[in-house]
């Protein structure tokens, strides 16, 4: 796999510094309380790469749909994201310490606080769909939202990794790749067809897209945790491998792991070929998640 | 106190078990799913009260909203509710074993079932509100929740809760006020008012009703607390007077909470005047509340 600098990330990376900046600075402002609730909830959403954030703008952009409408959905999906790592470094779920190079968040407050911001990071991104500026769509981002974060989605997937766990056979490559397709797959989806669905417009095109993308996503994601650095990846790396669980690489092997995420990144650019020159950082982004070191 | 069989509750009684059948039917229609995830939603939801579905329910029907629409609203606050209960009985939060006189959700599964299925509870609630049978006003009703159950609404008042838990010095009767307005009231408001927002109307009076009635029911609560039987309640009582906690009770004496709980019945009573008629369920609702033994 080639790392990150050997690729033409340039307009990508900026692109995506760009909607991290802008989503930070939107939160900063509708988060602006100054108990420790709203405090808990801008520290779960600092810091993270904001690639579901980036994935609203872009797709709203090749829309046409209007900025003020992008950001809330943008920021919207990144509270979603927050609210299940939260929970998800819990130690009743995966017990973890570390969080893009931070403390998590029950152990920087406790573990009743990481509840209740988890809790309320959730009911902000039904909030912010809600709100006027999202348009006339609204109603069906946030049926989407729900349907690919609850029980028939990203939570469904950490059900059934939680019983991977506790099964005593290593899952098969079906069962991983409906796992993950759930787990993180759903809301990648959800992010790259938000600005279509917003515009009124076709989602086929940028759901083929995620689809491709998110599965390379977690390809690369296991990747990471067997060649990662910790200090780069800002998390603790190895857990899978140490605890005999079965990921993409031990069931594939190495080499045709990355092959595989390669080819996976091809069919999502594919996927964008009638948008032209107007898709290439959504282009750029794919090789990015495959070329990735965090 | 009078007792529940005291006075004239038969319509009311008849109005809410209706309600809580209806409810019931509609929440095991909708979460049909067989895997455990699903079964733990449906296991939270079972055998509650169901007054905040109750009083969306007939709010609806006061206002000639569609009972269609009333059913989606009304599932999707006892969703809310319930995901709060399970979250609030965890082992970090109030750590209870018994709710509703059965085993609370981390003791008949785990802690981690049920963190995810509070959170998919709450997810599934805003599912249920962005369906198109909702009607026209859809949009209002979810941001309406959202606000009255995130950050500045029932998770700030849990925050509250917390708070004075470590805190020093006992609540004042203010503060009390406020953290219970935000705990349990501001979902109560959501539920009566739900009706009139359905149908486009003024939800004036029965955001009146509603303030009344939600301190009236926590007063109860505190009355319930100090004289209740645990095994009519469903839950552990005199929780808060061992634990030296301001209640009500402690802070205005029994029989003064008693006459603050029936002059607040009176006003949420007064609020429904100009329905005549119509609104005698939701004022027996009222008496209702302060007499309850569970």
């Amino acid at each position: 796999m080639s790392t990150a600098a050997d690729i033409q990330t340039r307009p990508f990376a900026e692109a995506l510094k760009d909607a991290q900046a802008r989503i930070t600075a939107h939160m900063e402002m509708r988060l602006a309380g100054s108990d420790e609730l709203h405090a808990g909830m801008r520290y779960a959403i600092t810091g993270g790469k904001m690639l579901r954030g980036f994935l609203v703008l872009e797709s709203a952009r090749l829309h046409g749909v209007p900025a003020e409408a992008a950001i809330e959905a943008a920021l919207a999906i990144e509270c979603i994201h927050a609210y299940s790592l939260v929970h998800d470094d819990l130690p009743c779920m995966d017990d973890d310490d570390l969080r893009r190079g931070q403390p998590t968040l029950h152990r920087k407050w406790d573990e009743a606080m990481a509840v209740l911001a988890g809790d309320s990071l959730q009911t902000f991104a039904f909030e912010l769909l809600a709100d006027p500026k999202v348009g006339p769509h609204a109603l069906t981002l946030i049926r989407g939202l729900a349907q690919s974060s609850g029980k028939d989605g990203m939570v469904s997937g950490q059900m059934l990794d939680i019983a991977a766990e506790t099964a005593g056979a290593p899952l098969t490559l079906e069962q991983i790749t409906k796992l993950q397709g759930r787990k993180t797959g759903c809301l990648i989806e959800w992010s790259a067809t938000a600005g279509a669905v917003m515009a009124g417009a076709d989602p086929a095109p940028l759901r083929q897209y995620a689809c491709a993308l998110g599965l390379a996503f977690q390809i690369a994601d296991d990747i990471l945790d067997v060649e990662g650095d910790a200090a780069k990846v800002g998390k603790a790396v190895r857990k899978d491998a140490d605890a005999g669980k079965a990921t993409f690489v031990s069931l594939l092997g190495l080499a045709e792991a990355k092959a595989r995420a390669q080819s996976l990144c091809d069919e999502a650019c594919a996927a964008l070929s009638l948008f032209g020159e107007d898709a290439a950082t959504l282009k750029e982004a794919a090789r990015f998640v495959i070329a990735r070191d965090s």
